[in-house]
């Protein structure tokens, strides 16, 4: 007899992502819901509010679990952490072997392998899930990326294609690895979701200083850009936050927020993850470096009498330097992709995950904060080589690249020159210029490194390790290739 | 009795830094060494190879703890991680309360904290000591970091300033702090000298593509700068690595040594602590990345047909542009050091160790990979304004930062134009500009994090937290200040 209660699924943890998601569910043909959380009063509070999702309430872990459906299932929406590992506790202590636990937090991924391992001795299936879109995403569609085995993704597959986005026709689910892969993945969207951010705001920021336009005429630019190549949910609300006018003073919204940005750590994630894989996230650590740096007001004081440029930029052309910047960010978010990208190859290596990357593409084209026009295609590189060692070097980036670098050159020369901030711009035309280039002075800091360190270096032209005797008779030898 | 053995020091891990080092402390008046390695080959290859130095040998950890004088100290010299923990599990069982252990090896500063928390239980001193200055350093007279209790230091500093190098009379070592201060230093030494070796190797880079002198020529240019403001120990080998000719070839060194940097981890570490302290080190992971993107053969190799610039760089006046190189590699510079000490000052605060900034630029002005004259001013900075919020904030940077802005700036945008890729330069550039800049587009971010996730802001003209109503009637309401 499979049936044991007469829910399908459950969601523990009643916060706002939890109950919007956990109402997503309800709202679903075929779902019944089981919900708990820690305080009675949320789970009370949703009953009231909400009695047409026909909700089944519990109230302690026993009960919980006596009213869902073998194999039972459960979405975690609880603080990732402490809580997270004690409410899985509590789970492995009333379900049983085939039950799956998916956890919906915004876990750290090794967590989530540590955690994963953990519940698979039990014979219960433990699931890193990670779900983007935040709130309004988790209600009416969100991105999800599940890990976790196999078995757990015949359960999970159905109820998770019935509540997330759809994006051309296609729900924004994919069973993405085994483990930590879904949190990996989810971790790497919100580094790109941190450089995409960062991107725009420069993009802003050189158009307001080179123009001297208003961010109610900025917004004007942004919505024309989203009807362009940039279509993307970021372009659109950055058009809706310029347009914002604040009540009390009559000035732009923007001009009354106090620009120190916060970041919740997924962002910091992505770059000390990329630095153990040896990749280089450029892109992404800048923008998480621009969020820090806005965020000591104590150094920014003593810091605004720096000296700059003796004249500020007024440019000759607006609507010409306004084509710039556009081209300029569409090249500098090509390669913050790229890198992100480069990231989920290296780290599927790294873990032995079979992540499809045309497919995380397409699962976040819907939901998700990054969604854009632009995925696919990203899903289209993918499709044609699998294998792609850097995403870039796709036809159709390449072409576009090819259309944008001279205005992106000019770009970062004209930031330079009037001292505006421009460090993911610049990083990002770093970085390509860097992979392009047929010698890179890398082939110096060897050299430096086997004078004061004898690390040893390779040679061009024959295979082996050599290091100089630099205090010696500046022979080389070939050297043991242990340094 | 104080004296137990003969020795009043011993060193554990007889590889090459282990051996120099031990010799180096043979060396000076009143010291007699014990020495043990894990296998016994080392030990006595020492002892014949160097039976002036008079060393103690001992084949198990017995034997070296009764060759010991009270307190027995000694300094482990082995590879960083499992095999540290190995030797301290041997010495805590065959030393005694108010003995010393030293790390000498290059941990993790976050181990050094566990493992100094571990051994004091025991009654015994921790000590986790960074030692700069490679074999050669080590022989001669490193740079040396150590952490530990005060206790220890009472032992430790007379040993120790008996073998550290000497700089302008003043030996370079000094009590960093507690437990793991000394490793943490040491780790963001290392940080400043990826950041100072990727500079170094943009403005060689930039001069060779700039101007087309070779690197024999452009060796002469680095000797000659050595003379000045740029002075130290990387710049003058890297004059040494220009000018070398390959005997095979007759090319230039390093036009025939493999254009990919080799990395050990400790600049990683260095950006990866400074994400956890939210700290900027933009241009040390500039420099960090741009190893990592050089040991990617496969991704470079499809990358180099990339659409470059239609023409290649040849600068006018090749003296001028030179000149303006200089400038630009000081400037950035002084924003890799200043971030390099802002790192530090973040981790003194965080872990709660008294460091004293101008004391730890003061040690590092002999021994070490990055010692250079430039340190002195670091020292009178501090010395003028212990707090200083930002180190490239006191008169003397800004005066230099004054003088240099300008040909910094034409550099970058050199570089944009010419597709050189110059990240660590621009990089830099782009935190001075971030720094001093009135307003930054931060704002907008807030704006765009509080419309998608309700992530709140905060305003310039008043105190509290709010929140626009973005999918509402885009009122702002107070908000708790939960997100």
């Amino acid at each position: 007899m499979p049936s044991v209660g007469p829910a399908n699924i459950g969601v523990v943890g009643l916060a706002v992502m939890g109950s919007n998601l956990a109402r997503n569910l309800a709202s679903r043909i075929g779902n019944t819901v089981a919900i708990h959380n820690r305080s009675r009063g949320k789970t009370d509070a949703l009953m009231s509010e909400h009695p047409e999702a026909g909700f089944v309430p519990s109230y302690d872990y026993e009960e919980f679990a006596a009213s869902l459906q073998k194999p039972r299932t459960a979405i975690i929406m609880v603080k990732a952490g402490a809580a997270t590992d004690s409410v899985i506790d509590a789970l492995v202590d009333v379900f049983e072997p085939g039950d799956i636990i998916v956890d919906g937090g915004n876990a750290l991924f090794t967590d989530t392998i540590r955690r994963e391992k953990a519940v698979r001795e039990t014979g219960i299936n433990f699931v890193g899930m990670g779900v983007s879109g935040g709130e309004e995403g988790a209600l009416l569609g969100p991105s999800l990326m599940p890990g976790g085995s196999d078995e757990s993704w015949d359960t999970l597959g159905p109820i998770l294609r019935s509540i997330a986005a759809i994006a051309e026709g296609e729900p924004c689910v994919t069973h993405v690895g085994h483990d930590g892969a879904g949190h990996f993945v989810k971790m790497v969207h919100n580094g790109i979701e941190y450089a995409d951010m960062q991107l725009i705001a420069e993009a802003y920021d050189l158009i307001r200083r080179g123009t001297g336009r208003t961010p109610a005429q900025i917004a004007e630019v942004f919505a024309e850009w989203n009807e362009g190549e940039l279509e993307s949910y970021l372009i659109e609300i950055t058009a809706e936050v310029l347009r914002q006018v604040d009540a009390d003073t009559g000035k732009a919204l923007v001009d009354v927020i106090l620009d120190q940005a916060g970041a919740k750590g997924t962002g910091a994630w992505t770059v000390q993850t990329a630095l153990n894989l040896g990749v280089p996230v450029s892109g992404i650590a800048e923008a998480v470096f621009a969020r820090s740096l806005s965020s000591h007001p104590e150094q920014r004081a003593v810091s605004g009498d720096l000296p700059g440029p003796a004249e500020s930029l007024s440019v000759a052309d607006p609507d010409a330097f306004i084509e710039d910047v556009r081209l300029a960010l569409y090249a500098s978010k090509i390669v913050a992709y790229s890198q992100g990208f480069d990231e989920i190859r290296a780290g599927a290596a790294e873990y032995d995950w079979a992540i499809d990357l045309g497919a995380i593409s397409k699962i976040w084209r819907g939901g998700c904060i990054i969604r854009a026009q632009f995925l696919n295609r990203i899903a289209d590189a993918y499709a044609q080589t699998p294998d792609l060692p850097v995403l870039l070097t796709a036809p159709y980036f390449v072409d576009a690249l090819t259309r944008s670098q001279d205005a992106w050159r000019r770009i970062i020369a004209t930031a330079a020159g009037a001292g505006i901030p421009a460090p993911a711009f610049s990083s990002s035309l770093s970085y390509y210029d860097g992979l392009r280039a047929k010698r890179l002075p890398a082939a110096l800091i060897q050299g430096q490194r086997d004078f004061f360190g004898a690390h040893t270096y390779k040679r061009i032209d024959k295979p082996g390790t050599f290091h100089t005797l630099w205090s010696g008779d500046r022979t080389e030898i070939e050297a043991e290739d242990t340094h």
